[in-house]
């Protein structure tokens, strides 16, 4: 399979997200309509929703209601939408289009880009604690969502990649960098659904390499598309050469299959989402 | 009393403060040193440390071990650093300095200090679900501290004092701006102890009501000074007049005492909050 389609999974989990805005934390005055409008254009701006998919995908691949990871999806999605709105602020990577239309600023100004990508990050947490106030390991969740977007996370990792850029980063950097800037928070989707799911250890374990191996993968399979279209950045094909990291996807996405035979739910989404990472390159 | 000088009550949190961020939560490699000094630059800035002391003085007037509000305190104060790190920048206030050194951006670039802001927002976070695990009311907790600073809170007031400038604000918006903008995260100072402390039902009331009269007392006082020195801003002073308004600040101070002498703990810390407010005008 090499297209996207996962609509009767997302379909439902849209309205939801959606809801959340509307209802869930709506403006307090009615001058706020617009801001509030820009945070939806930014979030319902046409992404692909590769990490909410991935806790609904995680919850099936445990065998739960895939409704029980719609709250933490929607809060890793929050984390992630703010996170590009602000990338693409001038002092950032100045970037005037994000999938095809205007990127927030221009279309809000930088003063109301700034404060949306904020009030986007308070809100994921918000949700966490609004929709899973009952739930037993709230604190787990809500202190590994933190560690995944902050400056032990995917903040760290942008910090370390925009230093590197300085100079030619050594692999071990280069490592990091992906662990930190996309690893953290596409490995929290997997990790972050065990534990709403209330998954046995041995369950969290399993999550947590498939995790690890998943956010590996789309980062190299990231890495490998660059290279292929000719970009000069630094990255693992660039470092070890595209045949050598093609091979390492193969192993990587074998080994995730693996690991998921070992799951008692259906894992049939999680297994077309390796192999769409796989095939993609 | 005219004078700032809680320094047997602070220097105990200031210490842990310094602590949350070197060894709770400590940088992933050695390359993102600076990024931490850099928010340990903004953390420690010279602030008055106004939100924390709140805490650690409404814990004494519940009879509680300030401790307890610690962590609370020290998020609210990274949030509340955050705020101030991203308004100085040249998207929003345009200011190169802060308490009489450079701003953030000055000394480390407007984009270490966009990401220096949204890292100490998500250590906010990490800081209370860390610290607060085994807490009954985490859920609450962190509801409240999200809302009070996000766009329904701190965040929401920022964007309508930026659309209100286009325009001369009502007396109803600019309430609701005060309300939101400052008043909200320092309420939540007030309520946030109060649920910490485990407080009861009419304790936390009482908490509610000095948190709401509180805030709207700084806030005023702080339009008092602004009008004084000449500032042509739009607020309460100028719009009711100075005498209206220092009325209606010995009158918010009386009720506050009132509320003060229902608790049953040491209130003598919050008491000398309230004259330094009233006597700084």
């Amino acid at each position: 399979m090499n297209t996207w389609d996962y609509s009767s999974d997302l379909e439902p989990f849209e309205k939801y997200l959606s809801a959340v805005l509307s209802t869930e934390a709506p403006p307090p005055h009615k001058d706020l309509f617009k801001f509030w409008e820009g945070m939806e254009y930014s979030l319902f701006g046409g992404g692909k929703r590769f990490r909410p998919l991935l806790c609904i995908l995680t919850a099936k691949a445990l065998g739960k209601d895939p409704t029980v990871a719609y709250p933490l999806a929607a809060a890793i999605e929050m984390i992630h939408t703010y996170s590009l709105i602000h990338d693409d602020l001038p002092c950032l990577d100045n970037d005037d289009e994000r999938r095809g239309r205007p990127t927030h600023h221009k279309v809000y100004g930088e003063d109301m880009a700034l404060l949306a990508g904020d009030a986007l990050q308070s809100l994921a947490f918000f949700v966490l604690a609004n929709d899973y106030k009952d739930h037993p390991h709230l604190s787990t969740l809500i202190k590994s969502v933190a560690l995944a977007a902050g400056p032990q996370g995917m903040v760290g990792g942008q910090v370390l990649d925009m230093l590197a850029n300085q100079e030619a980063p050594i692999e071990e950097l280069l490592k990091k960098i992906h662990e930190l800037k996309t690893g953290a928070l596409i490995s929290i989707c997997v990790r972050g659904t065990a534990e709403v799911c209330l998954a046995s250890d041995s369950e969290k374990k399993l999550c947590k390499e498939f995790g690890d191996k998943l956010g590996l993968a789309f980062q190299i399979s990231d890495d490998l598309q660059d290279h292929q279209e000719g970009e000069e950045s630094k990255n693992f094909a660039c470092l070890v050469g595209p045949e050598k990291t093609k091979d390492w996807l193969r192993l990587l996405s074998k080994e995730s299959h693996g690991l998921l035979d070992q799951m008692t739910g259906d894992t049939s989404g999680l297994k077309s989402l390796v192999e769409f990472n796989l095939q993609r390159v």
